[in-house]
């Protein structure tokens, strides 16, 4: 049976943290046996918010792909490429930015979310309101049947998925009659795009160092590459229980960050920190320093491999050329064919 | 001394007619001498409007540049492309996209006029919002100094001006200090993309056979390929002078549409035509038999030319082509050095 195709992507607007390991890269390197998969790094995507300072973006992209590959992301499994490479996501985003409505568009709930949000640059741009299109294009190119998603990005699949079908039926397939077709008005009928469906994954969620999201832009995360004297230092830095002023003073686990990190990288402890920490057995510097311990051990083999892939930077170029190759292989197979039923060719 | 460089464009939405002939044709001829010309079918702009029934697209695109050729567009003069065939424009656009506001777009009257008037076509894309920005990019891709354009066309003008200052600004070229340089705090500034002036030419304006526009969706068109019989038959539907009831009534030239393709198309002969009309002494049914004839005989040489190229239609393809290589090695120098700009490269 073949596999079914998934396709999944990450901007390159920083280095990849823990809470990418966790909460994507992990599962990727799960779903590469499943699937077949199409990792892209989503440069394009990272313009639209990074246009005002983009010149750390190729730096994070070759970054990142190391990152990818030492997490354990496999060339020979999967297929990793760069957006800008393959000419036909723009092309693609073309074809669909002129049939979707911009009422679609505007009144997306995570674009609205975001220009509220997003304070610290000026997203009210053409490009962004196109942010999701281009993800349609993404994902389409390569018909991909499923799309390991979040919960928050639900909508912009429902998005890919209304392109799919505002092309597929503007554009409908015409084949000569068959008996095995579907037939409307004696024509057989067939679509061209498949409507993507969302890979819901239970992944673990961490929060930054000072518990709102982890992100580059609240400097609040933990590098995969971080080196262990800042890994010391940073989880030094986490905020804890501010109900426990005294180290003897009983603290409440359940609300405390140190402690749900414990949860995810360490399980088998988790239980006995709970029960030192509410009889006050065990004091916060203590644990954040058994914590950074946990932590530098996780990456160890991590940044192992990582430090053999930066010896070798010709590998990875070559090894994102063949991708970008093998993509732009498939990509062109689909345009042809939107360009066939467009009589575009 | 260098030419400067001029670029326009058509989109191949329907047979070329004598409008676009005297309007923009013959101007373009004459350009070829003084300008380095870059003359473009724009198919993705075409695309923006004719979405949902792209069929002719193709077969429009082959016949627009064979009338191009026939009226004394020349290859060895001028670069002949196609837009869709040179990658550099889309992305280029994608980069503008995401440094242009979105107001500038939704407050643009050609876009608000264009909603408004255009009622056969859905036009509320998220595409066919961004047509001035994938216009800049076509302009400057080039470095163009100058465009030919009409009035109403201004606006689009003004915005590629803005988009051209807006990325200059945003990305500065610096050099080391040299003698003759601008300052601003002694870093050498210059930027990379002029900003293109508009070529006012005044160009006659004829218009539809029923005296509105003339234009592919009124059907009130002669195509410079128009058989002669075709223009007879058409030139005798044109709606004439309103008040000239009887063969016997004075006629009032300066009203009638038939008279105004006199001036275009035989000047010398208006006078006359003038007079004899305010006094009765020509009918309507003789004064535009007359004009048939004339038109005939104006688009003979054309259409002879027009002939001689469908023989070949290989021919056709070649030049498109070359001209597409052509541009594409300009349009991929300016893009080496956008992207150089923003550290993408």
């Amino acid at each position: 049976m073949t596999k079914k195709r998934l396709l999944s992507g990450m901007r390159p607007t920083g280095p990849l943290h823990i809470g990418h390991l966790v909460g994507a890269l992990d599962n990727w390197v799960k779903l590469q046996d499943e699937y077949e998969c199409f990792f892209m790094i989503a440069d394009w995507h990272a313009l639209m918010s990074e246009y005002a300072s983009p010149e750390d973006l190729k730096e994070n992209l070759i970054n990142n792909v190391i990152d990818w590959l030492a997490c354990g992301i496999s060339p020979s499994k999967s297929t990793i490429f760069i957006q800008s490479h393959v000419k036909e996501h723009l092309e693609l985003y073309m074809i669909f930015s002129v049939i979707t409505p911009l009422g679609w568009l505007e009144r997306c709930p995570t674009y609205k979310e975001q220009l509220r949000e997003i304070t610290n640059r000026d997203l009210s741009t053409f490009g962004f309101l196109g942010y999701p299109v281009l993800q349609a294009a993404d994902i389409l190119l390569y018909k991909a049947h499923v799309v390991p998603v979040g919960e928050d990005q639900l909508p912009h699949l429902e998005l890919t998925r209304e392109i799919a079908r505002r092309f597929n039926n503007l554009y409908p397939v015409r084949k000569s009659i068959s008996i095995d077709a579907k037939f409307s008005n004696g024509v057989y009928k067939k679509n061209i795009f498949p409507e993507p469906v969302a890979l819901l994954t239970k992944t673990p969620r961490i929060l930054g160092l000072d518990g709102r999201k982890m992100s580059k832009s609240y400097n609040n995360f933990i590098a995969v590459s971080e080196e262990p004297k800042n890994i010391r230092l940073k989880v030094q830095s986490m905020f804890t229980d501010p109900l426990r002023i005294r180290l003897n003073d009983p603290g409440h686990p359940e609300t405390c960050n140190v402690h749900s990190y414990y949860a995810v990288f360490a399980p088998e402890r988790k239980k006995e920190i709970d029960e030192l920490c509410r009889k006050a057995q065990i004091g916060c510097t203590d644990c954040k320093k058994e914590l950074a311990e946990i932590l530098i051990k996780f990456l160890e083999p991590i940044q192992k491999k990582r430090n053999e892939l930066l010896k070798n930077k010709k590998q990875i170029f070559k090894i994102l050329e063949q991708g970008s190759k093998q993509a732009g292989c498939f990509a062109s197979k689909t345009l042809s064919e939107v360009k066939g039923l467009l009589n575009l060719k």
